[in-house]
């Protein structure tokens, strides 16, 4: 049985490109005990994917060139030499960019229970992006009802989650995107209580407007220019969840900005790094509790699928090229 | 009776002059109900005085000009119209750059209770320097044994006593500090495990050098180009304590350095702003703390007195220049 595979072909400088992965074709191998066979369903492209092939050092390992790109992916097992797992379980993991995966079952990171829901949401708001949202949310961001809350690539799959739940907590949530679509997404979709589109003249001011007591959380999801407009706004005691910084394009050579120090001071604000890996063990409860909000209709979603193997080479590209509208995944 | 006062005469574009204040004679304000006269027998000066005479917003709202300059001090009770205050009471508060202060009581910080100690010490050690020290590092910090940190300014009044009160609780401390006679003060004086010149070409090697498992907490003074060198070797999980920007000239305008953002993610750090006058609640059982070390002879200070209230309207400027060895104060 074959198998295809998109492999890491060379390491980009700056943002990946198609030409930095190619399509692999070689055979299923064989089960090793220990192992399950995984048909992948869909595969996850993720704005991180860009450290993970960075020769730089990070948060984690480099993906090594030639080989299948690190993915997460949810699929079906249809072969087990694993006591713990069955054909048929719906699973999801660190299964990569490929049609079948041979892993060890310690790549499995949960099995899928929410069956009655879209598989495709283990990828996204019942996965690495809701579960990001809500953690980063509420163990860094603290919420109290009443605060107000600014959420950068709000209408994002991270982003957009957070402003909502953000809403749920009885918090005032304010969303920055790029363009009127994504403006209208956030108002419309995802009820955010005002947004502000960053590619018009008078960030700073917009976000002065829409909070007119300061921001007292502040999800930051890119960093760079945006934040800069941001950080002067923030109230006494503010929290800074960093959580990404998709805006700065390379940080080799180190872009330099504003100094951020001096606003920490004055405002006793905090601004503390989150990477949602570090907090596994509030994976499964937060996944619950996500699921609940999704049946009930207090979540929101949007996916972006495209179809085949063959899309993954340029999915990760066209991610910073700000063409998908939610979630980007590859249906295979 | 005369009193001579400092006065705040203009508003400094940047660091305080001597001309940016002017002493004044007058007489002593009778008392109201309520008030107590206390004869000032040391004054403070403290860098946060930069930012209580600025015109920009700050955590403290500025000194109006033409009136005493705002700072703590230390003296006695000699007159009183409140029934919780004595004549001959040792007291501390905000009592202004002055001889004789008619204050109302809720002026007076604190009762000085360690009247078998320098009275001096209220105003350092024993005072906003020790106190900012002992909880910054303690509440924001959250030192464990064997844990490595860095602090700026490691020779200062608040550094010296952080760098010592880590050691106490078993942490290594690395100092960083301005020229061979404050490296050698850290070293000898206030027993840091390892000191750098940041005046010498190559700080980021001496930092990686001293820190071979990286920074786990960094006491930040200073902000600017110093904590630009530390930040690349944060740990994972370090807290960065962001208690003054003493290397930065000025804000106006806004100066930029290399962007903090990705260090904070990467390392999942968390960077806090710390005002001690925020945690009044935790002052008294701070300084029982502190004195305790100074009695046992854990924890040394430096003072560097100047002499009469000529002294200073050139005193903070001087802080400045860096002329200082110690907490300095003025005697009158």
């Amino acid at each position: 049985m074959n198998n295809r595979q998109a492999i890491l072909f060379s390491r980009p400088t700056g943002v990946a490109q198609a030409e930095n992965f190619a399509i692999h074709e070689t055979s299923v191998e064989p089960l090793a005990t220990g192992q399950v066979l995984v048909r992948n369903e869909f595969l996850s492209v993720e704005p991180a994917m860009r450290g993970w092939i960075a020769d730089r050092s990070n948060y984690s390992a480099p993906v090594p060139l030639g080989t299948t790109m690190r993915a997460l992916a949810v699929g079906e097992i249809v072969e087990t030499r694993h006591p713990d797992w069955r054909s048929g379980d719906v699973v999801t993991g660190w299964f990569g960019w490929q049609e079948w995966a041979t892993i060890d079952a310690s790549a499995i990171l949960r099995r899928v229970i929410e069956t009655d829901l879209p598989h495709s949401l283990a990828l996204g708001v019942l996965g690495l992006n809701g579960v990001t949202a809500l953690v980063g949310l509420t163990l860094v961001g603290e919420p109290k009802a009443g605060e107000t809350i600014v959420v950068s690539t709000a209408a994002g799959s991270v982003g957009s989650a957070v402003g909502q739940i953000a809403k749920i907590l009885g918090c005032r949530a304010v969303g920055i995107a790029g363009g009127p679509d994504k403006v209208a997404q956030c108002l419309k979709t995802f009820g955010y209580d005002a947004a502000i589109d960053y590619k018009t003249s008078g960030l700073a001011q917009a976000i002065e407007a829409a909070c007119p007591s300061g921001v007292n959380i502040y999800f930051d999801n890119t960093a760079g220019t945006i934040s800069d407009a941001v950080h002067p706004h923030l109230a006494v005691g503010a929290r800074v969840v960093v959580c990404g910084t998709a805006s700065v394009q390379t940080w080799d050579p180190w872009p330099t900005g504003p100094r951020f120090a001096r606003h920490i001071l004055v405002k006793r604000a905090r601004a503390q790094g989150f990477v949602v890996l570090d907090h596994l063990d509030r994976w499964e409860a937060s996944v619950t509790m996500l699921a609940d909000w999704v049946r009930t209709g207090r979540l929101h979603y949007e996916e972006d699928i495209l179809d085949g193997i063959e899309a993954c080479p340029d999915a990760l590209a066209g991610l910073y090229r700000g063409e998908n509208k939610g979630k980007r995944l590859i249906r295979l």
